[in-house]
């Protein structure tokens, strides 16, 4: 497997992926745009299959295999997103899906699964939460027993070439941006998004953003080493694993700042959100658009494209109080 | 003032408005589509300005008027979108607007009112809500005080044609529909888009869809004669209105028929909405979905565009049982 990510591998996921994907709509907000003295433009991936951006790299790496490779499946480790995104390419081109998913995940999550068909084996775990190696090994063990394909939903050249296919198309409508900001956590998308910007729009400043409470590639990119995250506890559970070794030399390449922001500015960016773009974004989604109302990114008077990454939210367990009938 | 509501109308409305709103998207969910075994496109007037479709009839009556008939602004009585839309519409064309709220209006829509620039006038009443009667009497001595021209927020020539805006839409993208099912209050919208599609697609038939414990266009539809609303208890709070004598007869000329649902069927509806097309949408635009997911509607197999009416939600009360943190 290469592994290294080119703008070429990204034009060749679009090609492949194109009738699978949805073209997501770019939206705006006059309301948001005075709130923040510049004009943002929302890249909708809550409104992409799935209601993820992971969709993008699961259909890129689904469709990737060789018939030979792809009639035992695939599997991958997932509490989250890439699980259902990873089901529903898999369903897609008739293939079994195994996801190994913690006892503990969200009911929505699990049905989200179910409703894709995909296969799902419980992790073992010696903790309450399985720590990423248990995660590994479940796969590890499930790849054994059934000959499936391993994708990684984040460090995985095909993933990360998927993910890329979303900034293609920011390109495509925007093509001089000042910014560029997404959500960063175990960095497929970013390492996606920014190697098409480096290459097609060199001028755009890309910025990660990240949750302060799980801060490890702002630590990892300021270090230039790989710091893990120990122990996140943030509200943007899409953002809680680490950068992988394979994302992290993408991300220090082509990425010009990586910035973090408070557990409190996620919730009340996100409720804005739905509030005023009336669209329903999960907390990792609203980071990008704390960072820009926390002025953590200079971005008075500037043109900025922020990546609202996924829209799979439990409804049962909002992050404000809301009162109940 | 011309009473009658022709498609020629709707076309000069169209012309007016076309760079002051939005045109908005219709959307499709496959998990929607198997739910109900339909085809199924979401015009998405939840995403049109000041979220809600109530935009169009605004800015149509608002930019009607000469110079001289604008010039000491707009009256209306709105607790709700109306309220936002015409303060929207008037601050555009940089008029003042007038707009008779009762005290108890949510917070949320009192700020939206001055976020636009409205000036609010509060209501005198008897009761805990005020009468419609209450609400006339204080827009008409709003009228006398200041010179401002009234705009009623549905039984009003301009409104219906500028919400008829939204049908040209529907029937440019999608002209061989089966069903179009819209909601119904005080009937502008349903009156507006009745009269495109009997106009320009005479074979989709056009329902109204309207929440059981607010029945009055139910009522008035089958009985041939306006059958007023009395207490309406509904969580659709945008459809507790009765029909008014201009857009009663509309209906009653150009509807095909008009179903109820019930308050459950209402927010599951809006519930899964949320979850399936990732857009926030106010309970009054559940009810035409809850009628299709109900089956007051034969859709099976069919191709039917409903219209998402408004975004307008209190994200601090939802009609569901959520936990808070």
């Amino acid at each position: 497997m290469n592994l290294t990510v080119t703008l070429e591998a990204v034009h060749e996921a679009r090609t492949r992926i194109k009738e699978l994907i949805r073209r997501t709509p770019i939206m705006t907000s006059e309301s948001l745009n005075r709130m923040a003295s510049a004009d943002i433009f929302f890249k909708c991936e809550n409104l992409q299959r799935a209601g993820v951006f992971k969709a993008r790299g699961a259909f890129n790496a689904v469709y990737s295999l060789s018939d030979a490779e792809a009639i035992r499946g695939v599997v991958t480790s997932s509490s989250g997103n890439q699980a259902a995104a990873l089901a529903m390419a898999a369903s897609s081109r008739g293939i079994p899906a195994y996801i190994a998913m913690p006892r503990g995940a969200l009911e929505s999550k699990i049905s989200a699964v179910r409703r894709y068909g995909g296969n799902i084996v419980w992790v073992e775990s010696q903790g309450a939460v399985p720590t990423s190696e248990e995660y590994e090994a479940t796969a590890a063990r499930v790849q054994i027993e059934t000959g499936a394909h391993p994708v990684h939903p984040y460090n995985d050249p095909r993933t990360i070439a998927g993910q890329g296919t979303c900034a293609l198309e920011i390109v495509d409508e925007r093509p001089a941006l000042d910014f560029l900001l997404a959500p960063v956590g175990g960095g497929g998308l970013l390492a996606g998004v920014s190697t098409v910007f480096k290459a097609l729009s060199a001028a755009t400043r890309v910025i990660g953003c990240e949750p302060e409470m799980a801060d490890d590639a702002y630590r990892s990119f300021h270090a230039g080493r790989i710091v893990p995250q120990r122990n996140p506890r943030t509200v943007a559970d899409g953002l809680r694993t680490s950068l992988g070794d394979l994302t992290f030399p993408i991300i220090s390449r082509n990425v010009d700042d990586v910035v973090t922001v408070s557990e409190e500015a996620i919730v009340s960016a996100m409720r804005l959100v739905w509030e005023r773009l009336k669209v329903v974004i999960e907390p990792s989604s609203a980071v990008p658009v704390a960072a820009v109302l926390e002025k953590k990114v200079p971005v008075a008077g500037k043109s900025v494209a922020i990546i609202l990454s996924g829209g799979n939210v439990d409804l049962d367990h909002l992050p404000w109080r809301a009162k109940s009938p």
